[in-house]
C-alpha cells in the first residue's frame, strides 16, 4: 500500500475522522439514536490581530459529504481493532451522508460566534463528519484571511502566492493558491494549483540557475532567450545592484530583438532601499516598463510598511509566512451539537458556552451600505431588514446546485471587503465587529441553561 | 474532474512544483545542460525556542522521487499555457528521476546549517523536485520536533495526537500522527493515520454525545455499556467536579459488572486544580486505577508547567497547537545548488551564503557518548572519529533498501534524544549546538567566493 500522506482515495475518506466519532457512533447505533441532529461550525475567539475572517473550504466539504463512505478496507481495519461490533460495521458499510447543509458562501466575510456552516442529519452521519468539516474550513479560512490582509495592505499592487515549498503539506499548498485567489491574489507559482483551479501561473527564476551558469549575465541571457515574453530576472544571487545593471543590459538587448523584459526580482536585503536603487538603474536605461517583484519573508506587515514608505515595488510574492498564516497559525473553530431530536441542547464548559438551536445570521447595513452589525437568530425567526447569510447548499445529501466559480467567490469577497469598515481591517489590534444574539436566541439559551442546571446534582460534593 | 485539494494522483505529481522550476528546466534543456548537479537541503536559523530539529518526511520524498512523472494531462496543461516548446514537453513526457540521494534517516536529530538531504542528478531532474522535497521535509520535521518537545516535557507521561481537526490540511494531520509517533507519542485519534501507519488509535468521547442524552449520567452509562474495555469519560460538559462524581458512580457500576473504567478527560478550566480534585474524587471511590487525560489547548509549555507542579495527569492529548507547530509554524529550509558539472558553486545573498560542494556531516561524541559537536565536511574528506550521518538512500532513482519501520525511526529518535544534552532541550531559548565547517570546506568556500567576486564588475555603479 502506498503510504504517502497526500494520497487518499475516496473509499478511504470515511476514516479521516477521530476515533471517538466512531465509538460514539456505535453507542448511538446501539441506543437507536437515529433522530436528526443539528451541529454548527463557528469560532469563538479572533486569532491575533484579526478583526474578520474570510470563508474558504466549503467546496471541499461538500465534495467530501457527497462521497464519504467506509469501503471494505476501511471496515476491515476497524474490525481488526476489536472495538466495533459486526452489526455496526455492516451499518457503516451502507452509510452515506443524507443530511442537509446551510452555509456561508466561500469568499464571504464572517465574525466570531456566528455560524459558518450548519449540518442537520441523522445523528451518526452528522457526528462522523466533524473532523473533516473543521479541518477543511478552519485552515482554508485562515489562509483566505491572511491573503485578504496582504491584498488590503498592497493597495492595488499585485500579490502572488509563492508558498508551495514551505506550506504545511501538499494540500495546504493547493488551498493557499485557491484561498489566495478568492481573496484577490493575481497568480500562484504552484503549477498543480494553477491547473486544478484555473489560476494564472507565475514564476521568475531561482539562484540555482544563476549559479549553474558561469556568470549571472550568461544566465540572464539564456533565460531571456528561452522566455522572451515573460522574463523576470532574479537580482540578488551575488549582488543586487550589480544584478540590476546586468538586468538592464539584458533588457536593452531584448529591446533590440523586439522584446520587453517583464520584470526583476528582489529576494533579500533592504527592500525599500534596493527597490529604489533598482528602479533608478532601470529608469536610467529607459526601462521604466520593467516591473519590480519582491519576495522572501514578505507578509502583510512588510507589505504595509513598504507600500507606506513608497517602495517602488509592483508585485509582492508571498510565501512561507502567508501560506502558514504564521502570525496566527490556528483558529479555534468548533462544531457543536445544538439540537437533537427536536430538543435544543448546549454545553456549559467554562468560556465555551454554545447557544442551542438551529440558527441564521442576519447582516445589517447602514445607510451607505456599509456593514453595521450581525445578529445571530434562531432559524425560525425572521429578522426584517437584514440579509440572511447562510444558504442551503446541500439537501438530502446532494448539493443544491453547482459550486460557484472561483471568480464568483472572488467577487463576493471583493464586495464584502468594500463594505467592511477600514478599522476592522487594521493589521494590528482591530476592534471587534458587533455580533449580537436575537432576543429569542438569548431567551432559549437561558431556558436550556436553566434546565441543565436544575438537572445537575451538586449535592454530591 | 474532482477538485478536492487532498486528492492527488501519481500521474499529476510532477506538477507539484513551482512554475520557475519548469521554465528553468526548459532553459537548461535548450542549453544542453544535462550534466550532474548536486543540491542540498538545510535550514539556516532555528525556529523560535528550538535548539534541535527531528528529521521526518524522508519516506514521502523517496516515494515521490521514485514515482514522479508528467502524465499526458499534465503535459497538456503545460502546453495550454503557451510557455513551453513541443520538444521540451516531449522530453518531460519521458522524464524520470534517475539520481541519487544521501540523507539523514528519519528520527535523527539535526542542527542548523548542516545538510539533511543531498540530491545528485542530471540538472533538470534535480531542479524540478525542489518544491516537493522542501514541502515534505520542512513541515514534517517541524511537527516531529514539536512532538519531541512535548514528549520531553511530559517526563514519562503519555502523549497522544488529537490534532486532526485543526491541522493545516488533511495530509498534515496524517503526518502529525506519523511524526509524533516517531518522536514518542503513544497514539493518535486520527483513524486514517492509525490504519496507514500502524499507530495505536486512541479516543474518548465528545460533548455532543453528553448533550445528546437527557443527562450526563445516562450518556456515561451508555458509553460504558458499549465499550466496557476502553471507556474514557469526558467530565467538563456541564461541570467538571460534578462530572467526576458521575464518572466515579459509573466506575463503581462497571466494577460490579467485572469491568474497569479506563479514564476520565478534562477539556477546559484550570487543569492543575481540577486534576487534583478529580483524582481525589476517584481515589475516594477506590478508583485509583482510573487515569486522567487532559486535552484542550495543551502544548509543551503547558505540559512542562503541569508536570512541574505535580498535576496528577497521566495522558496529555495534544491538538491544535502541536499539529500546527503554533509557536514556530515554519522553518527556513532551503534547497541549494552546490555543484554543477563538477564545478562547486554558491550564492552570496546577504545572510544567505550556502557553502559549495557535496558534503557529509560528522557527529562527534564526548567520553560519555553524549553529542559534542557536528562538523560539516566535503564528501571526499574523511574525518576520523566522527559518525557520518548522511546515508545513501537512493541510487539511480531507486531506493537502496526498504524504508525502516516507524518503530525503528522511533528508536533512532530515542537514542539521539538521550545523547543530546539537556540544555539543548530547554523549551525556552536553548543554546546553539556547535556545528562547524571543516577546514577543507572553509577553504573551498573562500575560493569559490573569491572567484565570484573577481567576476563581478562593480564599476557599473
Amino acid at each position: 500500500m502506498n503510504q504517502r500522506a497526500f494520497h487518499i482515495t475516496r473509499a478511504d475518506l470515511g476514516l479521516f475522522t477521530d476515533l471517538y466519532e466512531l465509538t460514539m457512533a456505535q453507542t448511538y447505533f446501539e441506543w437507536g439514536m437515529f433522530a436528526p441532529a443539528t451541529f454548527y461550525l463557528f469560532f469563538r475567539s479572533y486569532p491575533p490581530n484579526r478583526g474578520y475572517m474570510v470563508c474558504a473550504g466549503l467546496e471541499d466539504v461538500l465534495d467530501f459529504l457527497e462521497g464519504v463512505s467506509f469501503g471494505d478496507g476501511s471496515r476491515e481495519y476497524l474490525r481488526s481493532t476489536g472495538m466495533f461490533t459486526g452489526d455496526f460495521l455492516d451499518f457503516l458499510g451502507g452509510l452515506q451522508f443524507n443530511g442537509s447543509v446551510r452555509a456561508l458562501p466561500e469568499g464571504r466575510i464572517f465574525f466570531a460566534n456566528e455560524p459558518v456552516l450548519e449540518v442537520t442529519a441523522p445523528m451518526i452521519e452528522a457526528q462522523l463528519v466533524e473532523t473533516l468539516i473543521i479541518n477543511r474550513l478552519n485552515f482554508q479560512s485562515l489562509q483566505a484571511t491572511k491573503a485578504a490582509r496582504c491584498v488590503g495592505a498592497a493597495r492595488g499592487r499585485a500579490v502572488s502566492d509563492f508558498g508551495a515549498r514551505r506550506a504545511p503539506g501538499v494540500d495546504s499548498a493547493l488551498t493557499m493558491a485557491r484561498s489566495g485567489f478568492i481573496s484577490g491574489f493575481q497568480s500562484t507559482s504552484n503549477v498543480m494549483a494553477a491547473r486544478r483551479y484555473g489560476i494564472p501561473p507565475a514564476g521568475t527564476m531561482a539562484h540555482s540557475m544563476i549559479t549553474a551558469f558561469p556568470t549571472e549575465l550568461e544566465a540572464f541571457r539564456a533565460y531571456a532567450a528561452a522566455f522572451p515574453q515573460r522574463t523576470i530576472l532574479l537580482l540578488d544571487t551575488y549582488d543586487t545592484v550589480e544584478g540590476a545593471h546586468n538586468a538592464a543590459q539584458v533588457g536593452k538587448e531584448m529591446e533590440a530583438q523586439g522584446h520587453r523584459l517583464a520584470g526583476v526580482r528582489l529576494d533579500s536585503g533592504d527592500y525599500l532601499d534596493l527597490s529604489r536603487q533598482v528602479r533608478r538603474i532601470l529608469d536610467e536605461a529607459d526601462l521604466d516598463y520593467v516591473r519590480i517583484v519582491a519576495s522572501g519573508g514578505i507578509d502583510e506587515y512588510e507589505i504595509e510598511r513598504l507600500v507606506g514608505e513608497g517602495a517602488p515595488i509592483d508585485i509582492f510574492g508571498v510565501g512561507t509566512r502567508v501560506t502558514t498564516s504564521a502570525d496566527a497559525p490556528y483558529c479555534d473553530m468548533s462544531y457543536k451539537l445544538t439540537c437533537y431530536d427536536g430538543r435544543p441542547v448546549m454545553k456549559l464548559s467554562p468560556d465555551k458556552v454554545s447557544p442551542p438551536g438551529a440558527k441564521q445570521v442576519y447582516r445589517l447595513r447602514d445607510s451607505e451600505g456599509q456593514f453595521e452589525r450581525d445578529v445571530v437568530a434562531l432559524l425560525d425567526e425572521n429578522l426584517p431588514g437584514g440579509e440572511a447569510l447562510l444558504e442551503t447548499v446541500m439537501d438530502g445529501g446532494r448539493k443544491t446546485g453547482p459550486c460557484p466559480s472561483l471568480a464568483e467567490m472572488g467577487e463576493r469577497f471583493h464586495q464584502d471587503f468594500e463594505r467592511l469598515g477600514d478599522h476592522f481591517k487594521q493589521l494590528h489590534n482591530p476592534p471587534h465587529y458587533p455580533v449580537t444574539f436575537s432576543s429569542a436566541l438569548t431567551r432559549l439559551t437561558g431556558e436550556v441553561q436553566g434546565q441543565i442546571l436544575e438537572n445537575l446534582d451538586f449535592s454530591g460534593d
